[in-house]
């Protein structure tokens, strides 16, 4: 069972300034759920539909009460209430993806999803980034989220405090198909609207480029980032 | 100005079944639209707000009415009605991307994105996959869907008539790193949820796979074919 109360306080967990208040987000579905179980996030509390067939310890909900909590379109049999977790601190000596303002929460996601799959595990991303609990961007992470550490801070100087070689992820450069990447660096991307800001141009040592796009303006921010990942992890595991 | 019984219209073509029967489909935002300017397609009407500078003929309508017929959140000055074309034929002598059920449109807008950046052409589609023409498609292609071709058929007997090699994507197989890729050539790709249908595994002629994943499940199916579309384009253009 659950309480109008509480559903009034998931529902309000949809902004981020609530999950900040709250200390609290919200984590949906069932291949997310065991990622989040096999990692050493704090679950405040689990709601789950009778079909949601599990040991751990939860709370019995109505299909049509998850319907009243959930982000989804079509809500997946569990729900759960996570402690968001003290700040991670920034590592300045490994591979890093730098993100110079990602606003679609769906990019966000597919970036942290990319970055596990190829083992880069910190992600650092401008101020005015979308929020990395944001519950779409939990959602298109599929569990990544658990595995990457996501930190929002200046690039400015987080680039000069790391002093690695930065990639820049631009529209001429140096094919990253030919590239050699020094490990570890970083990879600077931009948001597909604005590019790199000014600002940290003069802090890029190799700009790249994706070739291509004879017929187009622009990639997929989310693609651009996991083709530098690919690229990355090809000539770190041979 | 726009009446109401085009703004009902205009509103009904969110849904496929509305789209088929009217003939027409939705493009907006300025990038799209200048991408569909410049293209083959039919356009049947232009409506715009007085901040959407062009010589482009047009009907001139509020923000207040831009808002009642959008998909977005956020409109973005013009929105246009276009003429769904003829069925393209098929090409089985050309590369393409042969995708078993896409059901997400932002996965299927990125993968024609990407194809479009990576030069190729076809993109040929299970029956059961997501529209071309939603809007939430178009949006993600950014234009691309205007210069790729996009087709849905039996994808068992599209593989079949090409004769053409055909790159699995699946778990386990030959990196694709360390492929040497036969061009013209198809890639094949499931979906996330149900890999590509076992009908199909047969017809592989190389069973391939991005490495990585050692962490993680999968990787998002409009990365995933982005990726191939990558290691097909630098092999290519060398």
């Amino acid at each position: 069972m659950i309480n109008n109360r509480k559903i009034k306080l998931i529902n309000s967990l949809k902004r981020k300034k609530n999950r900040i208040e709250e200390g609290l987000f919200v984590v949906e579905g069932e291949k997310n759920i065991e990622e989040l179980l096999d990692s050493d996030f704090q679950i405040f509390e689990i709601y789950a539909t009778d079909d949601w067939l599990s040991d751990v310890e939860h709370i019995k909900i109505s299909s049509k009460d998850l319907g009243r909590i959930t982000s989804l379109s079509t809500p997946n049999k569990v729900l759960a209430l996570v402690k968001i977790p003290n700040l991670n601190s920034i590592n300045t000596g490994i591979t890093s993806l730098v993100i110079d303002g990602v606003n679609d929460p769906g990019n966000l996601g597919t970036i942290i999803r990319a970055a596990n799959w190829f083992g880069i595990k910190q992600i650092i991303c401008s101020s005015n980034s979308v929020d990395k609990f944001n519950p779409k961007v939990i959602m298109a992470s599929m569990g990544s989220i658990f595995k990457t550490d996501v930190i929002y801070t200046d690039l400015h100087k987080f680039l000069l405090d790391s002093k690695l070689p930065v990639y820049g992820a631009l529209l001429q450069g140096e094919s990253i198909y030919d590239l050699n990447i020094n490990s570890p660096c970083s990879f600077l991307l931009g948001s597909e609207s604005h590019g790199i800001s000014a600002e940290l141009i003069p802090l890029i040592t190799n700009k790249t480029t994706i070739p291509g796009g004879k017929n187009t303006e622009s990639l997929n921010l989310g693609v651009s980032a996991a083709i530098y990942c690919s690229e990355y992890f090809k000539q770190n595991s041979i």
